[in-house]
């Protein structure tokens, strides 16, 4: 619409109905506004929609079931994608009325309705990760990364106390391109990763341990002085984040 | 010049050598990305003026004299007020050679260059704080306010722990318009200040003290947790962005 | 009635029938002891009256619903404005049966009753946030500015992470004579909406997040370090600050 | 027992029954273990009833009702008085039960059984807190003061932000001999209180507040920071060591 | 002077020279501020002289050698007694040019000028450490008991990984009055000494130690959770104010 | 079966049936891969079952009644011992039902089924602790070391701040291989019995305690600053983790 | 060699000359030990060259002039690339007297010498900062990156507390596959310019700032708790590990 | 002479020089004193002769080189063996003119004198580190292990990033009967080293690292967090505690 106010503009000037000086007053008001709003908003979300044919993503965490099932049913209804993160039973509940094609992904606490035309990525994203209680991190990074487009490959139970275990998967860590690595207690498990590959290795701080983990702070510090090369870290317990990087990163 | 070229447009397509067509393409690639550099430059930098003339401050910390000498020439070459902050003497005898009008202020550590046009602000600003060692950085603020226009009314010796003295000094508390109050230790004379006064308190912790205090770090919490209306809070140490704080609400 | 004492001191030394030396030892000790009682009590609560029309504002933590009916019915019994903060539906309900005309405010967890006489502000004060959890505490701040006499503008749903939204809002940023800026996770906002305007910004951290916002201090400390001149910090979730701080300048 | 022991040991040397090298050999038996044993334990705990009556105080936090009634039912069968702090009213019907003559203080959390020959100490204690969120820790350091033989005066709502209050009840401040003073967010009353007096101030930290607080840690380090002489420190909501240390000083 | 003012009101009102609402008037005003300022100075001074005699101490900490000696020599001039803390060799090389008897106290950084008539403790006040490098800690406070009139006993090298050096010195644990406690690293002694003696025990932690002892912080911590009775704490290293509280009780 | 797969491999090459070429490929890729995976869990585990019988702890933590009773049933059913950490009622509940001779040890809320052929430890080793807020985690440890094949003392209510019950147990001390002493607060335990004893000390940190106990990183910090020889420090609560420290030590 | 001797022990099984029993053991014996030395060695060996052509980082922090040159002369005189992170102008000389060819990098603290056969990146990398005091951090970022094989463009003095800046350079952000941004204080750039492109952020906190910002600290949490998608995180002032990440990604 | 004294009093009861009931009172006497002077302090000193042969250790840090060599001649004096951490090159040269046969260990900032009678541990000390940072703490804990009687062998450059390098090493690590790992960083390898071992693992954090890493609370955190059995953990940099703690457990 801005577009065609423009297009008015220009005619009334071409014929001579409106004359240049004022009509570069109009314009420059235009100029100082305009693309903040409209063109500005029009162009990121664009963007957005390009790279991974997801326009909205849903933090399910402080949402009630309703808030949630609304927004879920309004993406749904224009056929895009959906990802809901944080979410809950009751939510899901809510929204397989709205949605019934959805589904719900228990350990990742995520709901997700697949889009048709996501750009697929190029390689594959695997996500690694030590024990049973980082799986809900695991899970909300794999489950992101799907819906994003990718393949994701999933390899658990393979701590550092345990290297045999780790070793004996090098070829699927050779496989990806690129690697999501959440683990809690001393997260440890990215650099021992980072040093076995030739790719990104993502960092996932995980909440789980208790006394000195500081609900994660200690796996973070141990990622942020990671001595391997090429390890980048996200905020604790943020799969979803890590999923959105590795994504992005395999669909350059 | 953008305007210019815009003028030239419009008297195209009114000549109709342009039709409007492709002048709203060309609109619109002006439109796309034009304000952020030209017309945003202007209008950011337009408004720093009017508010304080003071287009530009320099923060001495961590560069050379030379540099600092550099800077200060260029600005008072084009006539415009000088403000320097965490500088030194080398650099003080490096920028007086190129603005001769300088001023040094050793307690303060800042050099200023008062500016002609520096438009007043309405009422005085009270800069107080307890002991000498928070002297620099209640200087800091000092020098800042009056630098951009204000009246400045030093308290000095007022502490919480001798509340007479403060107590004897209501009158030029209840004078200023905004009120600085630079403390360490606990940082707890914003609080009691605040309780007797009506008008803003901008509290800065002062990283004076040892053990306990962690830097500034006690003081700093005390006055997040002030228990009296109207006290809000800058970094530690940061003198100057107490003066511009209280600077900008005196010019209101 | 201290003065009403004092009249009929000053009479009976008039009438000869106390001498000036035993007048002169009773006021002594009114001087020693009444101002820091009466006068003193008076006059902080006068200036109180007189700045805001708002003697007492009642913070809901950690009372029960009938402490605080208790306190509301006395308050609006003598006809004051009431501000209840940090309160729940259960207070409502008792608060509502001593004071009908009273309001509740859900989001901000806050009761109002609005007062008659409190002195308009000479502005209007912007209330800016980014997500929709930051809404509670951005509400607290703009029902505690609008009890105490404020024009409040909220600006919802403009986040750093998508600049355009913030930049089509120019027009409201520019308008106000305050800004208060909520912000959870990295706290940016504050930052780049100072940028943006020539008025002082009250930021506010905000408990959202999770992981390493450690409850609202990674925006904490994003805010005290912010790189952009006129921004002040009050306390984590502090709303209710915030709106007292930004009012007090409103009304300078 | 020991020493009874230890003479019929020597009635035995005497009459010649025990030669004394043998004697030796049983003696150093005993230098080796029971002073650690039964001398060392008996000293001690005589030591403690000497100073204050008060052979026994009961943490009631993490143990059971029944636990707590148990111990309650021995310490009153023996004519001891008794002190439980941090119980709950389930605690109280438990211990009513084996001590009718207890009582149970509501905001202090705690039940007594005043001792009949308790040393009273030589002065009174004044307690004093800023707000009502402050009580439950103030009351706790108050009872425990009384059950341990002191008078003691309750100052409250005496806050920093509202200096004519606390500069009102001067009178009160000076005439106790110790001060406890108890203080949250900020923690700054310590200091002004100290100020004002030339007796020793107790400071207890207030884990009350919200965000930057820190759970009483803002005013833990605003008491440890404190200008003012004759200040000193226990840990954060710690009533009960208050009111010892207070107990202590005012039976010397 | 004021009073004599009043006496000169009176004795008008009394020749009806002024009426008495004028009268009335002219007392509110003195009644609203001059206590702060006279009454109020006056008062505290001489609550601080009456209780130590002591009536200014320096803290070196952050003045030049001229500063000190400048303030120390005005104060030996007016024959008062004199305690600077945190001092260094050159300092005292001015002090000495000013104030030919005072004294050097180089472990303690301190520097003294005795009273004459600096009232007496009653009782010997015992500073304990463990080892050499809490003596500068300790010294501090022995040296500022001392000169504030109180008698001190020193014991050295008692830490609680070698228990026998302290329980052989348990006659000299029960002659004090007061205790004060210096400990690094864990901090442990105040809680071993508390549980030995019925007197009061001031801890005050030492910034000795390196790694996780963060500068004093872990002895602080250790401090202030002591699961001994009478233990209070001051900041860490700050010998000079354990000394001050510890004269303040042995004054009582 | 990897060893029998390369018998077959090297019979062929006897046999002439495979070219030593191909077979040189055939290793290389076993050895590029095998070890990592077969050889390499096999012999951890081997490793780990010879030094303890102890093939498997499962932490109860975050799972399931019926996940802990699934995995609790497949060990028993092999004949391995057994040990249940942080577990609850429910699970005891479940896991009885497959493992009928299981143990469930409440205060130490752990499940054990002893084995059979457990190596015995050469020593016993002495869990001591102070209070009995300690008692789970001291449980704990000493149940994971009984089911580890040790014989195990335990010392109850001996703090620091009653040497003398400590002192009076000095030949159980004497006796042990190995102690594991528990202490919340602030953990001064550790340094006074490893003071008394010549054998090796592991310090677990307990999160009892409030204020600035900061859920047992006083206790922490206290142990890691011992200024005792022989002191090592497991993370707060890990009751588990010293009892296996003090088993591998006791092997030895 | 290790694949030699296998060839050599299988013709002798073929020629009969070792029988397959103990064939078995030798060969086992190899499987248990050699894949982690030798297989194990040279294939991560391999992996970094091939995928950076860069098989050695040397890390200047901590090693003298002479022991840089030393390494640096080795790496050079074997044709390798070379890069020495957070070296000084000693190190250089020593560095330039063994490696003629090599350069000084002063802002990044770097010495490279560029490989002839590093494999190129696909895209450029951007680094922007906001700050000069940034610029080391970004520089070694840059360095890191040429010398590992990418075209490099950098970005300076866009902050956020001045838009139009970053806005006026929207193309060149468009046009980078990754982008590394390095900031100092409130850490907010990496958000704003996430949000405004479609490829991965890498944030790296810079230590500049004071008071509050806690050497990076500020800028870490800010950026970890980044609301905009595909932001990843380095250590404070990791500039190395930022330039290798991007790189990564950039040859993938 | 204790004892002697008992005797002479028993003979003096014997024959009825001393009556029992005075004779009580003096052996009461003794009871309430003796143990703790001189059984205790020759018991405790005994125990520690015992156990290693080593009276003392001199902590150089903060002393002079004079009191260093002033005390170490002392040592050396009685023939016992030295051990002097964290000294100086000029210690050193005091050192050697008072103990010709002492030696100075630079790497590990130790002075040491071999006792001729020290205990030998029964198997030998593995002390691991990564990088040749960590070396000075790992020298430190080696050369106290060798001084105290035990074999050492040194396992330098096995970091987590290089997999191999450790793997290639497994015999090393199995021959070990305690391991010291020194790590800074992310302090990982104690965690992988003890998942290939069956015998304790001492972590040493090293505060080798910078930004994140805190001085070696990174490293601190993953190790107290570690998911392997058999580790627990010194205070950062404590390489003499680490030396202790293995010696003490390798001679039991």
């Amino acid at each position: 619409m801005t577009m065609s106010e423009l297009r008015r503009l220009l005619d009334a000037v071409r014929a001579g109905e409106v004359d240049p000086d004022s009509a570069v007053g109009r314009v420059r008001d235009m100029l100082r506004r305009a693309p903040f709003e409209d063109l500005g908003f029009a162009r990121v979300d664009h963007h957005r929609e390009i790279r991974q044919g997801f326009p909205e993503v849903v933090l399910g965490l402080g949402k009630t079931p309703e808030q949630i099932a609304d927004i879920a049913g309004r993406i749904a209804a224009r056929g895009s994608p959906l990802l809901v993160t944080r979410t809950s039973p009751e939510a899901w509940a809510a929204v397989r009325r709205v949605a019934a094609a959805a589904r719900y992904h228990e350990q990742a606490r995520a709901i997700t309705l697949p889009g048709t035309d996501v750009p697929r990525g190029h390689g594959s994203i695997l996500v690694a990760c030590a024990g049973t209680s980082d799986l809900p991190v695991a899970e909300e990074a794999a489950v992101t990364a799907e819906v994003m487009g990718n393949d994701v490959d999933r390899l658990r139970d393979v701590g550092v106390a345990g290297l045999h275990r780790l070793l004996g998967e090098l070829d699927r860590l050779h496989a990806a391109r690129v690697i999501i690595v959440v683990a809690g207690m001393e997260g440890a498990l990215p650099s021992v990763v980072a040093g076995l590959v030739s790719v990104p290795v993502i960092a996932v701080p995980a909440s789980v341990g208790y006394g000195a983990s500081f609900g994660g702070v200690a796996a973070l510090l141990g990622m942020l002085n990671s001595c391997a090369n090429g390890v980048s870290v996200v905020n604790i317990d943020n799969g979803y984040g890590a999923g959105c990087v590795a994504s992005m990163i395999n669909h350059l």
